[in-house]
């Protein structure tokens, strides 16, 4: 499998507002009869979340940087093949709240991991599925954190990185953006949230062929 | 790290009498003052034993074959990085009951996954340490499962792979044998068992240069 139609993903660092976009993004499709999956990774299989568990524990700060990316490999390998690819065959549609992209930009990028490993074990864990577009909400670390400030919080083991590492990731996303210019679109998660959906939104109707004929004005 | 000369492994498919020879030559070492770190993979790290229990739960039938492996790996990757390269700086000796040439075995040529990619999963989480020599039982498969029902006992997920996954198994580390001819060294495991363990006991005494005069007699 490579880029498949049905499936879309949301990028960014934690605070971007990738989360609100995405509920707005299922609300709307919801009035057009679609209902999207909406995978959140690591997660979304009984396996996948136990390795989930063991990647985010607080405890584990012993964990090593090769540790952390395997265990991610592996949580999205069961993830890719007993949902991901079944559920596309049915014709489904996918939203993955962060995909591939987040272990280049997190693992690759801001842990220093080598970038030919991590594309390595990325094409191994997912067989080559790629999302059809990726919304990349782009903010500054120091805006990421100024908005987590003002919300409180707990720290889970990876976002205790501090700024330089997201600054790191940032950069990561952004060469992403650029080096596929046909699957990213950057979007500067700056702008008003209603703005961002409708720039979103645009893009989805085009992609998935969505008619406002089709609007349920009944619901 | 390369091979380290503090570093053996034995190698071998379950009932090949593996453990056994490990405990008999565990034994014999303490006679001569030395103590190695005995170590089972997956396990030997508090990350490493949660990833153990997903990988050998018997509920997880429905594990990928990537997933598996990328779970070894990173099991792998955490007891290296955390355990091994700080205990042999400390010129501890260490003895593996099972490494990496588990892997290229079972999830290579067991599982049919790609070996090149099975060799740059193995170097990435061990980041190249090797053992300085591994001693592979060899036993046909027909007599493993000949132990086996002698003895009782449940299948854990990975056992119930059948007669022909383990020929696989078998002619994988077959192959490593001759491929590495300077480091495996192969032992026919339907010897009787004090014979096997002299024939290890020479080996270490060569490569761990130890000599009569330092066996403990008021032991």
């Amino acid at each position: 499998m490579e880029r498949h139609k049905n499936f879309i993903s949301f990028e960014g660092i934690d605070f971007s507002g990738k989360s609100t976009q995405i509920q707005l993004l299922l609300e709307k499709l919801n009035q057009y009869g679609i209902a999207p999956i909406l995978l959140r990774e690591p997660g979304g299989t009984v396996i996948s979340e136990k390795i989930r568990d063991i990647l985010l524990s607080p405890v584990h700060r012993e964990m090593t940087e090769k540790t952390e990316i395997l265990l991610y490999s592996a949580a999205r390998a069961q993830l890719v093949h007993q949902e991901m690819i079944p559920l596309l065959k049915q014709g489904k549609y996918i939203i993955a709240d962060r995909f591939y992209d987040s272990t280049t930009a997190y693992q690759g990028y801001g842990r220093g991991l080598d970038l030919e490993v991590v594309r390595t074990l990325n094409r191994f864990a997912t067989s080559g599925l790629t999302p059809y577009r990726t919304f990349y909400i782009d903010i500054l670390p120091e805006e990421a954190a100024k908005r987590k400030s003002s919300r409180g919080g707990e720290q889970d083991r990876l976002e205790s990185g501090g700024l330089d590492f997201f600054e790191r990731i940032r950069e990561g996303f952004l060469n992403l953006c650029n080096k596929e210019p046909q699957r990213f679109i950057r979007i500067d998660g700056n702008r008003n949230r209603m703005e961002i959906a409708e720039i979103i939104w645009q893009e989805i109707m085009k992609i998935w062929s969505i008619r406002l004929e089709d609007f349920r004005t009944n619901k």
